[in-house]
């Protein structure tokens, strides 16, 4: 064990500590009467993405390749054991996090409409099939040295803007169709109804913890401490600092939405998605290049996602659908020769075309299959009655909060 | 200063954080009227353990023992000093975190009826004796290399399972015997009445910087970094995760409480608990199982603890008592036998029996003469009228706050 | 890349998330009606100071000194490519967590009644011009072994008490000056008036994100991971905890304000602000002294402010400003004498407080004419009837999540 490992195991953490950050964002982004019902599902689909990932998916992804499109081996974590590689367990504990981000992303987008049952089983599936599968085409030589056929065609994601936030974007795509929009989403005439947020100031804390959490996300990619470890933090920022601006710029100039709060959210993390593909790569000019493209691309895509009719609750798949495309392609753009790999810049920019195409009809196409085949079996969507009412009190019958939420403002008479 | 200081410092750092979680865990599961006073008492309480703990109880817990039974040295911190031991103000830093975390376990289970008072002397007794002295029967070599006697009767706790969460557990048991239930607690008929939980997602942002703190609890416990690190962590994480299912599958076919809310919660981190006792020696599949029963058992000792008229705030007794208990004696079932440091099963059975049973005569023991004998002397309860009140405006005077928060409510006027 | 490098960047990101720690804490010390303009300052003047700092204000920082004045080299990060100097990109990034800190001081302490624009501005010269010009006549031999002005008459700041705490809070106090007070904040005869918090316990989870963040900021200050670092951690924690002791003793007997809360919170920051200075040189005792007597100081000083009808809606003036300047000059009366560099004690507390006259000159200079010159041209303050309806709505047309916060409270007939 040496200073690689400490380095992995710390980023681990920062990145597992995403769920807090996720927790916050999404819960400051609903309404009240939804809150309690998010910050749970935020719970429970890390604890499936624990079980399932672990046992189940990390063998599809990392295990010895099948024809370059599935691993197979390490089942339940099996031939992992101790003795034969003490790098295991701490990579198994690594990438478990990146798991964990990709799952918890779809359940956000969906929310204050969405049954609990319905997102536990889709996070199943997401951990188990569709993230690992994918995820094996283009990292799955990190842990053995194999073939796998995106890596092959040359597609280069370093930390996952596209495995990992591409995926979780796309599925919930396909979430928000199936499941529709919020029943007050559109007023009759089928113009925009803004929603209430219940605590900004909560997303705020989420969005720094998230940015904190992405430094072990990007730095900890490198799988070893190395001295590219500071260009890519500083990527890491620079991006989600020009993101802001060019997310502002795009509301003020293009969008004209005097209300310009979400614009500044989306564009930190929209920046921070964008920069996952090439911190490693690109020079700190060129990241917040990046940052600022990704930004203003985040910003618009929201828009048109409101335009087509279509209702995220988060802003997950502008966020991390868009965002993780925007970054993955510009990185063709942007990055220095020496790191294309002996292809030149117009076929790097087609193979990450393509990489990002790829990944696009497989989860958003899978995606389209579960949440069809859950809608159908199940039903996704909570009755309008209980959308009315909020799921704090359908799903967690929490109405002791509330009224002890209401007490206090009866208070009046105790002063 | 090698890379063995530099994991401890780190998870001394997340451990600290730990305090973080607690104010977020025990805010959200009270009421409103309240949130100020532990909000703030939990702020006070690791005042004192950073003083009482760093100058008398260290010297009790880690000086050169006498007898097995208490140590005695380094009182204020002397004979640490910088050229003797390098490790020195580490290890002090390191375990300071820790005895903080016991000490700001109590007074959330107490919280919504007790006087702040006699809660910042229940922690300077608990900082200074009672968590010192048994940590030295157990922990004591750990600094320097000697023989104190639960340790020398094989008792094992890697991380504090019944050192740190048992000790306050049945600390907190005492405290909610002596200081009684919540006026609102049970109806006229002695039926439970549900009371309102202040903020659920902050309680779920407090669990998640739990579990994130306790990847520094469990994997800083090696006290070096070594090639068991990943197992730890893995372990720790799929201990809380199980944890969950365990309580939730409890609640839903014994319990029968459909708000199973707080099941979910007192699983991740009666999990988290249990897991600590063994996380060391457990292999992966077995820590699910350790993490399962010991969700399973938190829940049936949280609806136990009701029964039987006990009144817990925020589930301490449960999470950290029964769950610890249960850790240390499971880890006796599931170690491999190469652990058990020459003893049979059978008798490492009866040994981790033991050692739970003599940190419960003792925490509890000196737990109900403390507070019998605040309670005598000063008075343990606010009167009934300021229970009713609420302790923000007792003890802070905190009628500001409570305005600007009822003039929201009243600003309609403005659309 | 080594272990330094390791323990800089953990440290770094720890800083960062210092961004974390002030959101929650500036939230919740003011009235729920300016909550998310507070907490979207916040994101923005760390975009601004990544952009200013890292492509300007680091070349005047760490240049080639000219003079002993300014620096010059390293503009938009030139020469500091990878290959020459692998600690290039980790020390920039470690830099810019400190810029970081000093500018989202300042937007704090004028809240609640300060324009968003100005703040912007204000935050891109103190990024630029003030932070990094005054940082490096004391911190200016950090990167490249040279003379500059402060440090070469033994002027001695550790970790930054002065040079980002001190700058941050004179800055603040001309701010508060120039922008003047909250139009509630005093009734017609001239007595103050509490003002509402909006959310204690997220200024308590502040805390401790802050503190926990510090263990970073003074423990990094080393620039590598030698045997002082355990030392550092133990002295920034004392410091904290007799922090709040002071101030505490120091409100209730000489304040006698029987509301104590702002002083348990100013004292804790105070403390860590103090034993910036000083966390290298002192021992755990003096760590204590130093912490005590700065928390009084802290707490007189709010008074005082107070008492000279200045409005700081956070303490920022007092807890920054005075518990920098106490702990730069506490440290020379209490270090021993091996580090007082060959000057005598009376001759190095004449230095430190030339050092602090020379920051407070400075800083409230450059920051009073600078506030003065924004609000001339742009003005700084909002309307008067602006602030009465709070800026959430003012400057992010928030008026939908507070009729979902009013909608909650009409709910009633749902049950």
């Amino acid at each position: 064990m040496n200073i690689n490992h400490l380095w992995l195991i710390v980023s681990a953490c920062f990145v597992f500590f995403m769920q807090a950050g996720f927790v916050c964002y999404e819960v400051g982004f609903i309404r009240s009467k939804n809150v309690i019902s998010v910050a749970i599902e935020n719970i429970l689909t890390f604890v499936i993405t624990t079980l399932v990932y672990c046992f189940l998916g990390f063998a599809l992804m990392f295990g010895p390749t099948h024809f370059g499109i599935y691993g197979s081996d390490y089942w339940l974590l099996s031939h992992l054991s101790l003795s034969q590689n003490p790098l295991g367990f701490v990579f198994v504990f690594f990438e478990l996090m990146f798991a964990g981000t990709a799952v918890t992303i779809v359940s956000g987008s969906m929310s204050e409409r969405t049954r609990l049952l319905p997102l536990l089983i889709a996070a199943v599936f997401l951990a188990g099939v569709i993230y690992p599968l994918f995820g094996h085409w283009v990292w799955g030589n990190l842990f053995i040295d194999q073939p796998t056929w995106l890596r092959q065609i040359g597609f280069m994601d370093f930390a996952g803007a596209t495995v990992v936030h591409g995926t979780a974007g796309w599925v919930s795509l396909a979430g928000i169709i199936v499941v529709g929009s919020r029943k007050d989403r559109w007023d009759a005439t089928g113009k925009l109804i803004k929603l209430g947020r219940s605590n900004i100031p909560f997303a705020a804390l989420g969005t720094f913890i998230l940015w904190f959490s992405w430094f072990g996300f990007n730095g900890g990619s490198l799988l070893e401490f190395n001295d590219r470890v500071g260009l890519i933090l500083l990527n890491t920022n620079f991006a989600a600092a020009s993101g802001v601006v060019g997310a502002i710029l795009t509301n003020r100039f293009f969008i004209k939405d005097h209300s310009y709060m979400e614009a500044i959210f989306m564009g930190a993390l929209g920046g921070l998605v964008a920069i996952t593909a090439g911190s490693n790569y690109l020079q700190p000019l060129d990241a917040v290049m990046v940052g600022f493209i990704s930004g203003s691309i985040v910003a618009f895509s929201g828009l048109w996602l409101e335009k087509l009719g279509l209702d995220d609750a988060v802003g997950a798949v502008s966020i991390h659908g868009f965002g993780g495309a925007a970054g993955t392609i510009l990185l063709a753009f942007f990055a220095p020769l020496e790191f294309l790999g002996g292809q030149t810049r117009l076929v790097k920019v087609l193979v990450q075309f393509a990489g990002v195409a790829v990944n696009f009809l497989w989860a958003f196409g899978l995606g389209m299959l579960m949440f069809y085949l859950i809608n159908k079996s199940l039903g996704l969507r909570v009755s309008e009655d209980e959308e009315e009412k909020g799921l704090n009190i359908v799903e967690f019958s929490d109405i002791y909060s509330w009224q002890d939420y209401l007490k206090m403002t009866h208070y009046e008479s105790l002063t």
